[in-house]
């Protein structure tokens, strides 16, 4: 840059940026926290004819340190002073679960002054989505996490979330506000998977329609009319010619995404 | 919060929380930026029998300091330690521009290292939107702005951004990477015009379905068919019963905004 314009105390813009003092304004924290869901497949063994059983799910590891220390969190860590914020959001992310090269896009920075007890901290957030089938799990950072558990979410349309971890019904045993985070996270899911093409991200490779109807049911809230949905769904996939082969019901064509 | 858990030192949580050194992890600049957009309606003096014309505009500042003395910026500032983001961003576009009250979300967060040259500022930038008619601009806090200006844009889909105050061509005097700020607003605009209602916030209370469609055309950078939009948008507008009343044309009815 070489501005020739001087300010009102004759510095040129070299002069005023070496003598510039960067404690003038407030200085906070930041920090990235990503809500990561997948789809849990469950395999009904106690009915074989009725259909697997799908649950929507959000990756959390249980906080070793204080505060909240025994609680439930997003996987997160603080942006470092050389990265970019999407460079702070993989890398934490991969340290924390081992995840790399996942869907990942920025949801939302949530800044109220008391949303942690140690100093103010701004909290960026992200969503990924992955095909758990895909990933494996591991806790490369491990000084800081004791545990990493997927947990069941229930949000029916125009009813409060849900999080439960086997038996355990969550919430209030989540630390920070990052149920809230959660929450936020679902409904942009909810509301971009009418007009983008992000859910194939938490599929499998291949998929049946009626498997990807339950996916758009889950993360909806609501149940579909299966003719609509078929409809709509047709110019964004491509019939394989392959078909399921399962016990108790008739086969099913598969289909892939067809990218645009 | 009354954690019984002890941590690896044996410290309760109140314990830590005393000890805590906020200077253990980088701290970081946070700043609010808004793109504020407003139609700007041009009456057509020239030939009367010809549709007023219609400009997406967006609210620019001219720098009277460095860095980037004299060029255009958004209206921004420092978040302060006491407020949230949504506050500290309505308390800077009041204290730059005068408006109160107006549509506002939070748009993106924008954290590259090398985007400020003070130091590593990271801006979380929202997105307004205003009926001009209804607000007058001042500048309140006379002491950083020396200018206000509607800049206008034109961006029609495919194409790059353009933005122009009266003959002068915008984006390489545009300060920091407000440029792309811009850009990130609009694209969220124009997705948001197809699925939300927020493009009222633009409009005047009266106004005819050509003038809606216009603005919808200028948004999304692409002509509309007349007979598509009035069926897209029949169910979110009321006709009043009253009329225009321009030379040259015939009277169109007046609809107002029908909330959901």
């Amino acid at each position: 840059m070489s501005n020739p314009l001087h300010d009102q105390n004759g510095l040129t813009e070299k002069e005023f940026l070496q003598r510039y003092n960067p404690e003038t304004f407030d200085r906070l924290a930041v920090s990235v926290d990503t809500v990561v869901f997948s789809i849990d497949s469950r395999i009904q063994t106690q009915n074989y004819r009725k259909l697997d059983e799908q649950k929507l799910t959000v990756l959390l590891v249980k906080r070793n340190e204080h505060p909240y220390l025994g609680r439930w969190s997003l996987p997160g860590g603080f942006v470092g002073s050389q990265e970019t914020l999407d460079q702070a959001a993989q890398r934490v992310l991969h340290d924390k679960t081992g995840l790399d090269n996942v869907y990942i896009e920025q949801l939302y920075t949530f800044g109220h002054p008391g949303r942690d007890p140690r100093m103010r901290i701004i909290s960026v957030a992200y969503l990924a989505l992955i095909d758990r089938s895909q990933y494996r799990l591991m806790n490369v950072d491990t000084q800081k996490i004791t545990d990493l558990s997927w947990c069941e979410i229930d949000f029916p349309k125009n009813d409060p979330l849900r999080l439960r971890i086997g038996d355990e019904e969550l919430p209030s045993q989540i630390a920070f506000d990052h149920a809230t985070l959660i929450r936020e996270g679902l409904l942009r899911l909810r509301n971009k998977i009418d007009y983008t093409d992000i859910v194939f991200n938490l599929m499998p490779e291949q998929f049946t329609i009626t498997h990807l109807q339950q996916i758009f049911e889950i993360i909806g809230g609501e149940k579909l009319l299966a003719p609509v949905f078929r409809r709509k769904i047709a110019c964004k996939i491509t019939p394989t010619g392959e078909y399921t082969q399962e016990r108790g019901h008739r086969p099913s064509q598969l289909y892939v995404y067809r990218r645009p």
